[in-house]
């Protein structure tokens, strides 16, 4: 009666929400503070103050034509700021018509897909990586290509990547800083990605676009400096979204900017632009287009991030878990210590604690905590993660 | 280098957006209120005081969870008042469950072709029909089946329809009140098409969803009564956007209401969910979600479009252009006197009047007038719409 390709990924397609919800069951038997939820990336700092005045000022104020609609590419003053703000940033060259808004960073990367992809050509991801990745690549009829990142530091393993790209290869989609794993992909190990990807264009008589999914970029620490995508890349996009930087996740409001080194590229911003109507977002949501421009280089507080990472990231470590610093975003991805990471998971419920197994990140020897919860709620955890370790066998 | 479905689409694909640009290369040239553009179906009238009052007190309230993550299919709370208002109006007995919050109706109509369609199969749709229909259903990997209405009054043509159902048929899509034609299709006729669809529905030993497309159902005239399509069609869905009747087209606020007799319901709602989510809406915006709950059964003044209508109706027919009269929705599809309707649009142009040519509508013999504009503008067309008439041969 329905989708059978739909019907097909209803199972077994959503592990996060599957632990949220036995989370929720824990938290009816126990009380909520006594539950320790590391399952969803729903950020929990407010938005910043920024937002809120501009949201506040528009409502009152309510200029004319605010709900309604615009091109389908966004307003075009909006888009003029955020070009110049990604040029003062980091010395790109965008203007206005490099952008296109989005509905968040799932719109972006559905939209760029849906311009690009033709029928049984081949999308890398490099695991762990985002769970939705593989649906969106199918909703086009691409073929996911899972290329591991290097074991024990999750960046980008060149001598894999190589070997996985063939005469089908379209596109590449990477996701730095990483959920889950926190990682930040460095700038040299890109820049020799973009060597090899133009010398595979070139034996295939191929384009290879890649499409850097950044929800996290302004979410980094210990004074990291994020490469930027456009500059390194001859074809790529940038796809980014304010859930995180700003708090948003339920607005919906994001950006795809592209390389202004794209050939042909009034084509390619009308096929995204054809893409972001006919899929029926038809504009990201006017509103907060306005809400967003007025608030530029604003971001929630970054340093209560790191704190939490800190407090989590060292006490787990000296318990003797094995995992990666992360050097952005809110997630730590630390190795399962038993051999079977449903029978962790099991464990770790048993002590209260809320994980999510790495098999759905493509990585099934890791589970993915997810720090954006209460300072308080993890000091509170950490006794459990103590108990955990020693159930477990880790003792250092 | 990219889709090439979507390249063969992105020509001649934004017949009405290209009208819209002359229009506004006219303007630049004689001036905006010499100008009678009647391209754009973009609501003129501001939203409703009880929208804007939510807005600003949401705002200012700021209440916690505002701007977060909720379940994929919308708020529970928003879709029980959703529910409730839909079965205070027509006896429906839908509960929370049967609604999914969506980025608008456009954004409804792929989710659900998405959740239903198989590649092959077919979709009914009733010419004059919107023009992003076909892009929706290919979307999918579906095949669009174009059924002429009855000349004249623009009702479905059972005879047509039921000669175009096979065994591969999966849905029929209407919109009414329909854009172009303003018609309300007749209770009757629809509920004698529910049993020709049944009868298909055993012969074939198929399934065939009713998707109706109804963002204009509060903006009707006369006092007439909009047909409850969850009523009258067992397995049907009524996609609803408060894009026309809050004036809020640019917000990408509405829904999916489900029919409650559908069978092994859950798995369908489970599959429009997954929809929602993969194709990368994940919810529909947030802060609007709210706002719409707390202005159920507002609409913007109905009464505004009608005078326009009356005011544009009656000249053109006393002009001797032959027009059905619209029930709803804000527009106007008159027969072209010319037999070359692209004629006729050229000579519109002489006049400053901004048409759209029918065959973006699947009625090339037609031309559509957006009434959705200053009353004033209206009333200062008027002289031109009678020398347009003059030149072209209409006279009574």
């Amino acid at each position: 009666m329905l989708s059978e390709k739909v019907l097909k990924n209803l199972r077994g397609s959503s592990a996060i929400r599957a632990m949220f919800e036995e989370g929720e069951n824990l938290k009816k038997i126990h009380g909520a503070d006594k539950v320790f939820d590391f399952s969803l990336g729903n950020p929990d700092p407010p938005p910043p103050e920024a937002v809120l005045k501009s949201l506040r000022d528009l409502a009152r104020e309510n200029p004319p034509g605010l709900h309604a609609y615009m091109n389908n590419a966004g307003y075009k003053d909006v888009r003029e700021k955020i070009a110049g703000h990604i040029n003062n940033k980091d010395g790109t060259a965008l203007a206005a018509d490099n952008i296109v808004m989005t509905c968040g960073a799932g719109g972006g990367l559905n939209v760029v897909l849906k311009a690009i992809l033709n029928p049984g050509e081949e999308v890398i991801v490099l695991s762990p990586f985002f769970v939705e990745y593989g649906f969106y690549i199918e909703n086009y009829g691409g073929t996911m290509v899972v290329v591991p990142t290097e074991k024990g530091t999750f960046q980008p393993d060149l001598q894999a990547i190589e070997k996985s790209i063939t005469p089908k290869t379209k596109g590449i989609i990477f996701n730095s800083p990483n959920n889950p794993t926190g990682v930040v992909y460095s700038e040299m190990i890109l820049t020799s990605l973009a060597y090899l990807i133009e010398d595979k264009e070139k034996e295939f008589h191929s384009h290879i676009f890649v499409i850097a999914d950044e929800p996290y970029r302004d979410i980094v620490y210990d004074e990291i400096k994020m490469p930027q995508i456009l500059n390194i890349f001859k074809k790529s996009v940038s796809v980014y979204s304010y859930s995180k930087s700003l708090s948003l996740p339920g607005e919906r409001i994001g950006y795809i900017a592209v390389s202004d080194k794209i050939e042909n590229i009034d084509v390619f911003m009308e096929a995204l632009v054809f893409a972001n109507r006919v899929l029926g977002f038809v504009n990201a949501p006017s509103l907060f287009q306005k809400v967003i421009a007025e608030s530029l280089g604003a971001t929630v507080n970054v340093n209560i991030y790191q704190e939490r990472r800190d407090l989590l990231y060292y006490h787990l470590t000296d318990l003797g878990f094995s995992c990666v610093k992360p050097q952005g975003a809110f997630y730590l991805f630390p190795e399962s210590p038993l051999e079977n990471t449903a029978e962790f998971k099991k464990l770790a419920l048993k002590h209260k604690i809320i994980i999510v197994p790495g098999n759905g990140f493509g990585s099934p020897e890791y589970f993915r905590l997810a720090y954006c919860v209460s300072t308080k709620t993890i000091e509170n955890s950490l006794p459990a993660f103590t108990a955990l370790a020693k159930e477990a066998g880790l003792n250092k």
